[in-house]
């Protein structure tokens, strides 16, 4: 989907984005006592999970993380820092990992609305695919665990992701060049994530 | 798969039982306490996700609920009713609620087996592939609830559904006429379900 | 992907290894107290899930097991083996069964990491195809029974099948011949296990 050259940023971001969740499912392996093994298997599906089912369902198959052997590697170094570095990567403040996780989530949504345009999906199909590709890894990885998702429970996550690629899929759809409205869809998904997590925000409960 | 207008029924009883399996999504996502998103989450994978299992499976990518934006509204539809309707729902008598969800699940083994013909996949594995397109969608549900999915525990579900999805195949491979054939694996389906449940029938027991 | 006759040997090796994990879906599901269509599930889930995944991911759809009957019919026979020789199955010494086991990964990592070579995946991911055929059924099968998949916490396990697919890969791509290579990763991967549940070796845990 990416063209050489004028998509190298893009990819590059993509890859940054594939490190921090990575870091995450490791840190998650971390938490739950598993070895490097389940450190390597939850960073895989934490940073790749989301990104491989809305490509099984857009038609984009092999997934682009089983096409490219450098989306895997990046999972797996990102498991080995979380890993060998597990002391230093605790010991990061509790907001920069909101912030780190708030940006990768912005990219992986804006990403994943546009790559399910490129396939012809829907446009209301469009943004849910943005929102699975954004959240999808970390509900394998909670499923993994045995936990409830977060995204269930959790506070405005999947509701920003799905924000970020309303606004990707509206400006693409009127035709508005591609790199602002990208940007303008992470903006989006970012600010409202970051915004919800200091004032604790939440979405009304059902039958509440 | 459905050719126009000739199908026009068929689409609609397609859309009634998302509509219903969706309303079933966003009830759970109610006594989970989750929020409006999570109910959406909730609608979306109780009512499509046995379909788009199936159509993975079979090769009929994208799935049809992904190809069909209609599917996806209908069950956000679902997922609101649930929500804002909630107190009304709740107080919906049981027995209803079980009939209904038996005609769903019998609307969905019924046109998952067919579909599975379709793509000329062989008849045993067809109606598995009708059992999935019942069960699929509310197993993943539980699995996001951290439940085990009750069609593993319950009394006769997952049967009823094989046998509805059965008398489709047999019926078709005797070239039966289609329509006969579909009703007839439908009242199958629904009355082993419905019976199984006023008899409190339950499948032996491993070991047991 | 297999060869008729040439490769009569590597389908019964296969059609082995899928028994034998359905039984060992079978056991779990009477050790959950679960029903017979239960047992058949999680048989099924066990015996033919991993090769599903790898066989979406890889685009190999449909599936080899929705494709081949065979496959289907042979995890409901170890199902019903499992159920209706329950107390006989369970009084098998706990050694032959890991062997048995081990046997079956072994199989199993070795041809899924072949068939992804076969499909032009990259050797690196097509050393996790292998592992994702030999562990991916027995994660669903704990997923399904709300459980932390035992590939996520266990000894060697993974790991085993990764080295197993590792040989087969290396050896593949160094262009030596076919059967020794194939023979040599399950080897690898049976006495790496093996050794593991002798020795209890263990990876060391994140932050241990």
């Amino acid at each position: 989907m990416l063209r050489p050259k004028a998509d190298a940023l893009l990819l590059a971001l993509d890859f940054a984005g594939t490190f921090l969740f990575a870091i995450e499912g490791g840190m998650a392996a971390a938490r739950g006592h598993l070895d490097l093994l389940g450190a390597a298997v939850l960073a895989f599906a934490t940073a790749l999970g989301g990104g491989i089912i809305r490509d099984v369902l857009i038609g984009a198959i092999p997934p682009n993380s089983i096409r490219d052997w450098r989306y895997a590697s990046i999972a797996f170094a990102g498991a080995a820092t979380a890993f060998f570095f597990h002391s230093v990567v605790q010991e990061l403040p509790a907001s920069l990992l909101v912030l780190l996780d708030a940006a990768g989530l912005s990219l992986f949504a804006v990403a994943g609305a546009e790559k399910a345009l490129n396939f012809e999906i829907h446009p209301l199909i469009a943004i849910l695919m943005g929102g699975i590709t954004g959240v999808g890894g970390g509900t394998i990885r909670d499923l993994l665990l045995a936990q409830v998702p977060t995204v269930l429970r959790a506070d405005v996550y999947a509701t920003a992701a799905l924000a970020g690629a309303a606004v990707v899929v509206l400006g693409l759809k009127m035709k508005l060049p591609r790199a602002p409205v990208a940007i303008a869809g992470a903006i989006v998904c970012f600010f409202l994530r970051m915004v919800s997590v200091w004032l604790h925000w939440n979405l009304p409960k059902v039958g509440g």
